[in-house]
């Protein structure tokens, strides 16, 4: 309906024990600051720079491990889709289907997507300028799903590097018509940077969400692990979940001080 | 074998005759200059900017298509997968897969292809350093396919530009232990300024070819049509085919003035 | 002493009348929000794209006009410098000395500017990383002054665009010891965009600003002018003087939202 | 007169020794291959990264150096200026005054360097499109210097990196009227990557050398020196003096190839 939210979890699903812990904390947040969460995990790390790297538990498992965060913690549920014949089956457990940055270009994935009516959330890829998004956005709409939102989550700014120009929330929302979400955990990777693994700089989630927010960021997300560097994926760059809780009060703080309504589930 | 070669000819899989036209304009230039042709087109265009542009006559009518030009002329052929279940289709007409830079991340279709055996070109994605292509082929190699060569298309440079870092076929070679080639079509691509499509500069393909092998570029990748404009795909950065023969000339003649061995077919 | 202020003022000096009449407000505003101000404006524009452009009064006659502007309000000075000799010369008027971001690396000019004990502002390169300002820095300070402060004024992102990189004020702080501060208005140009002049685009001033604040900008620098489009340089990227003060009051309430104190002069 | 021709000496003038060693080696190149070489070596290094780095023997004792070389090879010399008023006394001495590319939009500079008369080379500043050169060459040019020419070291492309994008040399030629010279030897710098100096890769000067002269480069700036290691500056990415002949040697053969005349003493 418009109003400020916030989409997060581990990177990858977990196991239930981990899903759960992190579903629970995440579902405490959303009522005591009235804040809209929705719950995010990828049932498949398709695209991991590395050969060997681990991919998570696949499509059937994935979503029957998301049901059960969703029945636990009453949360809603995203996740990633990264083949046509993944949206209806996703769409059949989850809220909301999401368009990973790499494969925003993909017509047959976007329309896939939208014909199950279900909200699409697309990543703006980091190669990408933020009207560029137009036709991502059009795509899915044309499917069907008439809620899709975009998201940036860095671009390139030199090998190794990815930056947020802060006009593309703006320029998003101009050029598509749609919410512009902030990704505050993988807008901090180093590509390539970690010797087989996207490196990161965690330090720099807090500065950029607040920038992002006030610079016209619609929505958040944000991957949250209570040891990241334990996690499966994204070691290096998702925040500690006990840092969540803070960063999320200092935004609702800077959306109150700019007169912008408070969020409420 | 190491030999320099040359991938041409249409974005996209046209009508039988404008294949063919093309097709055989390349036999000749290939007999004429004892040079290796792999003749290039895409059955579907799975990643149009806009949702309306047009695609390609699909998986089963362009594979037929590209092998009426086989047939007709000789030459070995190489298309695009999109999809993990496109290659082992497409392996059983066309001679070398190519995974499209947007796809270059994706393991399911880079293990897809190379579990074909068949030769796999995998072009580097526009937010890629160049030693980050080791990964992608490495899932390749892992698969089963031993012939693995990469493309440089183009690196962002901001929004709406592409550079070529000529840096990075020593680059790409050293960290992938595999040929680097040099797309010098999709290099003067404009992404995003065309107002829906992609712009393009064409008048910079032959300094940025020339330039390309000069630095170091094993093989070169050209798309060409006899009239740019009125192709179904890529109408602005085409390289027209009157054009490529002086082209290629002028290209062996300077790797015969580095003392490069002549090519062979 | 470390509190938060305000760089502001015209990009050039003006007429006597012009320049009082924004001193005047800035005047106005400091009292009202109990901000310092520094008033800044250039006796020269040294670096105009054309040779045509207007560059200003020159040293002697704009160092009298901006006395006259402190005589009138009481306001604190700044101004650039470009030669070495400038340095002594300005730094009889103003209270603080600014190196333009084209010559922080020329060491005659940081050195004159350092020796002459006043406080330094530095402005980063636009093709300069934040820690590269560490030598820039050291510079100054060698050469005796004990107060020098780091300005982000945007960095090179593709031909003809400038990204504002977040992570800047966190780098440029901790690599120079020295506060950092952001120029929202020469942040928003588009270099070479503007047919022989630097186009802009000042609607992302207000975005950029914010966002400078809460990701950890020490203060702010801002052109403004009663009409930016009359004014005699950076036409197109001022901001006008009547969104100065709602912009710098939405700043501050972000400051207090983060439980930064508040400013005082 | 429009012919292709070398500008190379070591980066900062060096003991007389050392430059007469090099100007010697350049001299014989220059009669053995009947191409153009113009000496250049910096009297002063006016923007070193750190406070505590040699800058050269200063304007004075530079100039008796630099003219001890002419004197003693016949080569003509160029060097940089920093500030106006060096530019009449560099202009009796040397042949051909530099802008050095921070410097490149300092009006008074270059206002300076065109009223000697004599032809001035202006490098483009990292952070500027080829086109944005025009304006300082008009300045140059409306000061009094007929023979103006650009010269092409590198763009930002991230964090301490550059790139060379080797459509500049036509579009600063279209933009300026004007030659436009390759710096092989600034291009693969890596500025700030060094811990308080520029890194470099100087393995990347010949491929890059190579691509610049096809890609329409019309001469060629080289520092070179018998030892970089041992420079008094840039040690990290000036060419070996051995290193100098066969990759020039290179550079003409391409030349020939591409039917580009001989060049002429």
């Amino acid at each position: 309906d418009g109003g400020f939210f916030l989409i997060a979890g581990p990177c990858v699903v977990e196991s239930d024990e981990l899903n759960l812990r992190i579903g629970e904390a995440l579902a405490r947040l959303s009522d005591d600051l009235k804040l809209p969460i929705i719950y995010k995990a990828s049932f498949d790390k398709a695209n991991r720079s590395s050969p060997g790297s681990p991919r998570g538990p696949g499509v059937h498992e994935g979503l029957r491990k998301l049901q059960r965060v969703q029945e636990a913690t009453g949360l809603p549920l995203i996740t990633d889709v990264h083949l046509p014949e993944h949206c209806a089956a996703a769409a059949e457990i989850v809220d909301v289907l999401q368009i990973p940055a790499f494969l925003c270009r993909q017509t047959d994935l976007l329309v896939a997507a939208g014909a199950t009516g279900k909200p699409v959330n697309v990543k703006k890829g980091q190669w990408m300028a933020p009207h560029e998004m137009r036709g991502a956005v059009a795509k899915v709409r044309g499917a069907g799903s008439p809620a899709v939102a975009t998201t940036e989550r860095g671009t390139f700014f030199g090998y190794g590097n990815l930056v947020v120009d802060m006009r593309s929330f703006a320029l998003m929302r101009e050029a598509c018509d749609a919410p512009a979400i902030f990704d505050g955990t993988h807008s901090v990777q180093r590509p390539g940077e970690g010797g087989g693994i996207s490196g990161g700089e965690p330090r720099f989630i807090p500065s950029l969400v607040r920038a992002a927010v006030v610079a016209g960021a619609d929505a958040l997300f944000l991957e949250t692990h209570p040891e990241p560097a334990k996690g499966l994926s994204d070691t290096t760059n998702m925040l500690p979940l006990d840092r969540l809780r803070p960063l999320v009060e200092e935004v609702l703080a800077l959306r109150a001080a700019m007169g912008m309504e408070a969020p409420r589930v």
